[in-house]
């Protein structure tokens, strides 16, 4: 399979995870072809548009055959790069922390916790599932020694700041960040993610008020 | 203040949360005003963005003033609804569920959260702040007596398709959406705002994917 090497943009690569689970959900029904109209019709999309996101990665599709839905699975797993082991801490053991934890496939996107941290005196030493809660203060032997290469940050916006600069110095530089510390504005070298649960819930709100005033002008106009 | 009733792109909507954080943070660190160019800086956003996305709501700033810091965030924040009061459930009070619960400022967001729901016996009953969760028998009953407006589902994907049914019947047209069911495709009456975790974890792979790809390729070409 040709695999193109130029950079794929950040909105097509937004959009394969969501094809990556559709594909993973007809897997498991046994589903073995699907055209890009019968993709699209399931997932709202049209199926140009499939055609061309899958198209930036060199196609997967034969005309007239539609798409192999295993091997096209596999494909965006590798490009997303599922199968690469990656060693994760995770800091922040409070609620978030933990229904993250309980919450998340994470072995079978290739990240393997290995330390969980918190500062709090009466968290560490807690043991959850095989690992047991270190203190922060461990934080620099502990990458000296293991080579964590993702932290996945369950802390404060104020917590955050300080932690970065550390974490990055013991060489983490790739980040899932659920603090409102703009990771990537202080430090370029690194790749984040950030899950920004209050700026959703506002964008709700927004969206609530929005649909209320068309409604609203709705009635207005049919008085 | 002149407010333009033109729609409002999604993406502008999308930046106004953290417009209204900093602006907050700065309100707390008693600053009064601020120019477009330390604003752009302490985002990391360009001065003529931040210009050009302010417009779209009439404009706040008055040249070689700068923005008034409290006016601009008691507008952003009338604009994305904050002060509007919204009667809300949430469904689904595992882990993640009471994350979420222990975590959001709410009220700050005029959300109000009136009802707890899960089908689990052994979560039924057990009180949770001021409330009482519900069975997940009770959604209809209890949205023809409270009317409320919008949903959150912490529940799995098979779940979240039958609950949505049933809620929209019974009048909720809003949902915080941690499922991976494709509540829009499916309601498009609805609005609705997705919080992916799933997805997230996989972009950041993809990019911790790319950076070592780019690390190893500058390191051939160095040879």
């Amino acid at each position: 399979m040709f695999m193109s090497n130029k950079p794929v943009s950040i909105s097509v690569v937004r959009r394969l995870p969501r094809y990556y689970r559709f594909l993973g959900e007809l897997l498991n029904h046994s589903v073995q072809r699907i055209s890009s109209r019968e993709l699209s019709q399931r997932m709202g999309l049209t199926a140009s548009q499939i055609r061309q996101d899958l198209n930036c990665f060199g196609g997967f599709g034969q005309q007239g055959y539609g798409y192999n839905v295993e091997a096209l699975h596999r494909e965006i797993g590798n490009i997303l790069g599922m199968h690469q082991h990656k060693k994760t801490i995770l800091i922040g053991v409070g609620n978030l922390g933990r229904a993250i934890l309980s919450h998340m496939a994470f072995e079978e996107k290739g990240i393997e916790i290995i330390g969980l941290f918190d500062r709090s005196e009466t968290l560490v030493g807690e043991r959850i599932d095989k690992l047991t809660i270190q203190h922060t203060d461990r934080l620099e032997d502990f990458c000296r020694e293991n080579h964590p290469k993702v932290a996945i940050l369950c802390v404060p916006k104020y917590t955050a700041q300080d932690l970065v600069v550390r974490l990055y110095q013991a060489g983490v530089n790739a980040y899932w960040n659920f603090s409102h510390y703009d990771i990537a504005v202080h430090h370029p070298g690194t790749v984040v993610e950030n899950v920004h649960l209050g700026d959703s819930l506002m964008t709700l709100c927004y969206k609530v008020k929005e649909m209320d005033e068309r409604a609203a002008s709705g009635e207005e106009a049919r008085e």
